[in-house]
């Protein structure tokens, strides 16, 4: 079984139709057009932006020296790391489909993207919330900004609530695309 | 325009063949089937399940006299009110569907449970998240339970993630079905 086909010579299918209307043809949007999909410009976009955000958030988190005595900044950094790695392989897929000009159109390949999308933008999501949380919870509620890398644990949360933001549209497109398989 | 069709009778559409293989008639999977759907008894079971979730995460929350005082908390409040609302609303859809027999498969009802579902669930999630991470905190890396609600606040969060786990489904069978239309 093909796991994928080339498409350097598309032939245009000619639409189908049914006796009627043949004169007024109805230009069909196919579902390869659709930027931000796996192997287009738009989804390698979306891949360096959910890389990019993931490892800042990565590299602010990790630069502040006291994220180990929480464990949601923790889990943040485990988070980010894995999105980070999930979004640089599928960024280094994507550069390989746009280069050989492959479809990555099969329906197992998209599950498998979508499962992973699904999860990782979950966890990511998961950790920016419950830094966000005590983010507040220390410059808001317990006002002990004096004492603590708030400036820093706000950026990485923030950056890391982008990478969720540009995972998400990758996980959407890519979830409708199996349904109207 | 219809919003919705009667089905007290419905009649089953011939297969369509191309000719071929007619003595084979292959039993096709019909979307109206899914358990889960709006209007399914499956449907209304998440529905309830949603709403008596978030009911009792927000009933445990506001019977501490102290989740006042820490934002995260007041967010979990908030969120999960606003899904137990739009689970009992959808609940009440869904009896009157099953009631009369009505089919809820048009695009735009579908398209509108499908937003509403995804704005109540992220919010429910990350309100659970930030809670959780608050909760682990304030137990774990401060352990201070001793002058908190800690095992209120847990079950609360606990119920919050349920009432997630719940509208998941719905979110995704609602996506997937808007997507197969």
């Amino acid at each position: 079984m093909n796991m994928s086909h080339p498409s350097v010579h598309p032939v245009e299918a000619p639409p189908v139709t049914d006796g009627g209307a043949v004169n007024v043809p109805v230009p069909r949007v196919r579902m390869k057009d659709i930027q931000g999909m796996p192997g287009t410009p738009g989804g390698l976009f979306l891949r360096l932006c959910q890389f990019l955000f993931a490892v800042v958030a990565l590299s602010i988190m990790t630069s502040t020296s006291d994220f180990v005595s929480v464990t949601a900044f923790c889990y943040l950094v485990a988070a980010v790391a894995l999105q980070s790695l999930w979004s640089l392989l599928l960024a280094i897929v994507d550069v390989y489909a746009i280069l050989v000009q492959r479809c990555l159109r099969n329906a197992r390949i998209i599950s498998f993207f979508t499962i992973g999308d699904g999860i990782t933008s979950t966890l990511t999501f998961a950790a920016a919330c419950a830094s966000a949380g005590i983010t507040v919870l220390i410059g808001t509620d317990l006002d002990e900004c004096g004492q603590n890398h708030c400036a820093r644990f706000e950026t990485a949360t923030a950056m890391a609530f982008l990478s969720w933001v540009s995972v998400s549209p990758s996980f959407l497109l890519n979830f409708w695309s199996l349904a109207s398989h």
